[in-house]
């Protein structure tokens, strides 16, 4: 469409945050500078130029206060955005506003980052479906935003790769400890962005001054959206098997932007302007932006310019629930995936001499062997709150102790460890913890439930004995999935007419590839284990999983928009767990979730391969739907970027696979609410269809829906409908959730959206 | 041949050891009973009526002083020897040894019991040589004589596997934990003999009574001979991959004879006896009788009978070396095997922060995380003989210590574990420990050479920091390989005129299935750790490499008799390591290993295959050599059984693939040694051909051969040829050897037999 050689002037000002100005620092910042393009003088060989020459002219401003310090360009921005990132004082920003085609600048703030059993999971597999429909992802290429990556993995070995497409125009970008040759057919690109860190903290060395992780998580995310197959996998012996990412087929490239010295702004908008630039098909984007308004919020506003030129956009809803309000990734043109459980468990298993076995949960990483051992159990060593106690008992080193639910069990199988008994049994309610690398000493974790009937057993009876099986991990345990507490949950705070997150996907104790040098695990106090596969949970984890089936569903359907793809996953998706009940969530006592948390539900991926309907959105919609919202012009010009855009027809009512109300909490507010919306259905089945409507209503209210029936007289054609929702309904703080479904007369597509009415909630 | 229908008389008496014998027992031991069968009166439908009527007959003597104890068959033997077990009093026996048929007795003895990277190191490969030719093994049979198995061992699963022959007539006993639907097209048979543990052991509950292991090693000796493929293998992260048997087609039958409550000959028997029985094609028995003459050791006499019915039967040289004259199961018609080391090992690899790189040895069970942490080097600790002094060190959680070569590492380990050191540098000499249960804390072990420069480099300079890598393994280590120290040496003490052992294959550190419940490794002092798969060392583990080669061979050439397998193995092993340097010796300073070490030589399968010429024997040959042996008739007919034979033609010459003279040591015996030999070859090649002898004599010796020169009309012809040791040297306790080598014109055959000449050794 061109729309990057237009017109465009964006004027985000970001400050940024505290923690970045250091000493002689303080008068000088990062700054994101939105600049008019189309106001280039025609002298300008190229942008570069131009704003260089823009920074050289006010280069001597302000000395004396700067101490001849001079403006420098960190990086220029051109696929994603216009514009440049600049180190510079107040000084020389008051002088860059009265340069012609300035449009705005904004501070950079550091983002906050959120984390392979799961394609069986997902059903995905190798007869049918979307795998084979796709061509497993073959090549489409996923952009990994993030820390790096660790190339030596083995899921980015390059084995039964194609050659790459011609289209890429990335590149393997050399670094410290990484040569171009650690790319490859999988790996198909790297690429690190170091400006603003490097500007920020002067004198700094960086600890590792190329695309190689330092921590891991990029890599973790790679893995999981498209590593390569791995054989003999597990977490220390735990869900052993061959790992693979979703879309097993898919290039990667990795795009660093996040350092351990610190993250910033102005490196993530370069490494997700480098990766439009590149050509990548999905973004994939595990990181996000706490409480930043839509204007100033740089993913917002760079995945704007990727979804024009036809990217998907995948992100994480991040890890701050599960107090509502929560989600950041808020973007309408963007999708936001929150975190749910595997029906996988990580298992220590207890035998009792009686023969009762009992499945806890334990990560103890090694295969201990416990085996027909004395289990103990009495009141002085019970608490397991003291290494003193524990050490009364006779034969400490052969015998498995008991330990009530007393002091946290993290604290127990410390003193459990240290007086070196052979092994612990707690007991606990505490889910298999969110990140385990501390399981220092052989032990298993059982449900109150269980301990009684194993204090029973050890209490009476001559002998009591216990076995202890470790490593044993257990799949189709019940009920799968379930919503991880710490999944951000809406309602949106930019957007509050879109209904956030949008889907749930797999997040929790997902193993995928690490990088070897950091403890994943530990046993006693001083011995750390290292592992390249690691098991860890988030929503972190479950962006990926989308952006893998977003590859997949591009794969599938090269001609899809990101909405069309989005639209096919949130359709598709299922609100029911494995036990055919509704998905509960762990963060709301096990309740049933709402569309805060899950959005349309959990991603079905073979499903979304033929949604029979979507619901569709051009840049003009998103354009329409953000002139709605209560922005200045600069605003919306900050996400929008170009003039060629007007708002003469600003409209809320964005095509969206979802509904959401919110209502006032306030007291005059206790009214009715009406709420109306339009939205457009495209036909991709093969041919005519007709659909009829089937609306549940949320508790308290009605929801109308005209006309109930409509026809399909080919493919692509497209029908419009209106929804109206009134909630009666005027309790504060409760949130209630129904559907509509739009059902093919001979039942072959079920089109579904998620209605949520809820309270609206004010965070900053 | 029908031999063991005809008439045969045994006549051993083996004494049950004194540790057999418990309280009222005292006066009852078990006897193996010789019999010979031909004297079974017509009115008997078997031998099972009769033996049963002999001992009725004595049921009542000796009442007295027996407290009326009725003397009871354990075991009928009738496949490899004709006879019986029982438990008896000596008055029993008395009256025993007057009813008709009866030959001998013998009281029982205990048997001493001698273990995945092999098959590439003995360049077995899927595309050309000994697996291809042989279809990896499939059909043949091997017959495991050991502790047991564990059944679900992966490597016992029969993926893959094709129907059993039907000629097979083994089957699958139930018993303790232990049901029959646990065979499988792999596992095709298991059997337990346990009449004899239980008969020395009133009272006794066997802690598993059936053939599942409680120790693990039948399952490792099975495994390393025909496990099928399992991939992921590995010895807690050492030497990883694909795990498979040498003959990973072939079926495995499992004879359980050994017991944690005790061994006992009359099971032993038992076991070899049905497997003879059942159709097993190749018996491995890697187990033995130490200083047991050939009269009274039972594997000598049940293997004489699998012999003759064309079973092949391979057995470990035990590990009693390096002393001379310790070698068991010297049985001229059995294949006897010492181990050797591989081109693997486990290893830590230590970085240092000069970068400079240092391969030790490692076999910490875990990936600990060592990275850039302080190098500790000082006089206060580096002996490290004791914890306190470790304590001194400041941060030594986080502290990598040195510890000079002072007491030893296993104790230095020990204190730098109970300080809680981060990891700990060993300087130690000792090689990769034998079985290596004991790596509690993380570490390496360095050679002194490579400590100097580590200790320089932690003595000087500031902030000497280390990185230590665990889990790894070289594989084409050099020189591999070499004799373990531990295989024992001839030369023979049973057979002075025949040399053994006879080949050496891979012992050391031998990845292989294990049994679930032992500790392999520790970590710690309470945290002992549990595999499937183990690495353990001893000729247990070369004997069944070879079994799995005479499999393979027996695959490729069904045809030919266990004398002509061997001889293929023997005429074709090397004497060169991986440097073509003379194989050496680790219990004997490295020095050039003599054919009292490794008999021919390291087997090289593949060559077997096509050995060109055989040193065949059948069963009169292997008589007229008894006949030659300064044996009572009663010690004769003990291991021919049978008096079809007839020693009218003794001969000193049996056929056998090597040469071997022995001096005396005495002073009288100073005088020139002259020892002739007459040796038949038999072309097995296709078709005519020449051969040329090539002699290397022993320093010291002159050796003449005639003809030097042999031609071949056809396959199969047979020529013999003559050889002259004539020894000059007469200096005490030194070995000397050289070899004999036909070599084919066209070069296409070699045919290697080493001479040794040795003085002679008494041991007892």
């Amino acid at each position: 469409m061109g729309l990057t050689e237009t017109v465009s002037f964006l004027f985000l000002v970001w400050f940024l945050s505290s923690s970045h100005i250091l000493g002689a620092l303080a008068e000088r910042s990062i700054y994101i500078v939105h600049i008019d393009k189309s106001l280039m003088p025609k002298v300008f060989a190229s942008h570069i130029y131009w704003y260089t020459s823009m920074i050289d002219s006010i280069g001597n401003v302000g000395q004396t206060s700067d101490h001849g310090f001079a403006p420098k360009i960190l990086y220029t921005y051109d696929a994603a955005f216009h514009g440049f990132s600049a180190l510079m004082s107040k000084d020389h920003l008051q002088a860059l506003k009265k340069s012609p085609g300035f449009v705005s600048a904004h501070p950079d703030r550091s983002p906050t980052i959120d984390t392979t059993h799961t394609p069986d999971f997902l059903s995905l597999n190798t007869a049918t479906g979307l795998w084979p429909a796709s061509d497993y992802g073959k090549d489409v290429i996923i952009g990994v935003v993030d820390d790096g990556i660790w190339p030596e993995n083995p899921s980015f070995k390059d084995d039964g790769m194609t050659p790459i497409p011609p289209r890429w125009k990335g590149s393997c970008q050399e670094g410290q400890e990484f040569n171009s040759s650690l790319c490859n057919l999988k790996l198909i690109g790297a690429k690190y962005f170091n400006k603003a860190v490097l500007a920020a903290n002067p004198n700094l060395n960086l600890s590792m001054n190329s695309a190689r992780t330092t921590s891991g998580h990029g890599t973790h995310v790679a893995g999981t959206a498209a590593g390569n197959y791995v054989e003999g996998v597990s977490f220390f012996g735990y869900g052993s098997g061959t790992a693979r990412g979703i879309a097993p087929r898919a290039r990667l490239a990795a795009y660093k932007v996040l350092w351990d010295e610190g993250s910033y702004e102005a490196d993530v908008l370069a490494g997700i302007d480098q990766a439009v630039a590149d050509g990548v098909d999905v973004i994939s984007i595990s990181l996000g932006f706490d409480f930043t308004p839509p204007y100033e919020e740089p993913i917002s506003i760079a995945s704007f310019g990727a979804m024009e030129k036809g990217i998907f956009v995948s992100t994480s809803a991040g890890n701050r629930g599960p107090d509502l309000g929560t989600v950041h990734n808020d973007i309408p043109w963007a999708l936001t995936v929150a975190a749910g459980s595997v029906d996988r468990k990580f298992s220590g298993s207890l035998v009792l001499g009686n023969g009762l076995t009992i499945i806890g949960w334990s990560m103890f990483p090694a295969r201990a062997l416990v085996k027909d051992l004395p289990i103990i159990y009495n009141q002085t060593i019970s608490a397991c709150d003291s290494t003193e106690s524990l050490l009364t008992v006779t034969d400490i080193g052969r015998s498995v102790v008991i330990c009530d639910e007393t002091v946290p069990f993290r604290e127990q199988i410390r003193h459990v460890y240290e007086a070196n008994a052979r092994a612990g049994i707690f007991v606990s309610e505490e889910p298999a913890i969110f990140r385990s690398n501390f399981f220092p000493h052989p032990g298993v974790v059982i449900s109150r439930q269980d301990a009684a009937k194993v204090i029973r057993y050890a209490s009476k009876g001559s002998s009591p004995t216990a076995t202890i099986k470790f490593q044993q991990t257990f799949v189709g345990t019940k009920p799968a999935p379930v919503v991880s507490a710490s999944s951000s949950r809406g309602p949106s705070q930019g957007f509050p007419g879109i209904l956030k997150p949008d889907i749930m996907a797999p997040g929790v104790l997902i193993l995928a590839a690490y990088y070897p040098d950091s403890f994943e695990a530990s046993i006693g106090s001083s011995i750390l284990l290292s592992t390249d596969f690691t098991a860890i949970s988030g929503t972190s984890m479950s962006c990926p999983h989308a952006s893998g089936i977003a590859a997949l569903l591009k794969g599938a359907h090269p001609e899809w928009s990101p909405a069309a793809v989005r639209s096919a996953m949130m359709t598709t998706a299922t609100t029911l767990d494995n036990t055919r009940s509704p998905i509960k969530d762990t963060g709301r006592d096990n309740e049933v979730a709402t569309p805060l948390a899950i959005g349309a539900g959990h991603v079905d991926p073979n499903r979304a391969l033929d949604p029979g309907l979507i619901y569709d959105a051009t840049p003009q919609d998103y354009i329409n739907f953000i002139c709605s919202m209560n922005f200045t012009r600069m605003q919306t010009l900050a996400i929008t970027r170009s003039t060629s855009y007007n708002c003469s027809n600003p409209s809320s009512d964005l095509n969206y696979p979802s509904f959401v109300a919110l209502y006032e909490t306030s007291d005059q507010a206790k009214s009715k609410l009406v709420k109306k919306f339009r939205r457009t259905l495209t036909n991709v089945g093969n041919g005519a269809a007709t659909y009829t409507a089937k609306v549940t209503a949320p508790k308290g209210s009605a929801v109308t829906i005209s006309p109930k029936t409509i026809k399909f007289g080919k493919k692509y054609e497209k029908q419009s409908y209106s929804l109206t929702i009134s909630y009666y309904g005027n309790e504060n703080q409760i949130v209630s959730s129904g559907s509509v479904t739009w059902i093919e007369d001979d039942g072959n597509h079920v089109v579904t959206s998620p209605i949520v009415i809820s309270p609206r909630v004010e965070r900053s």
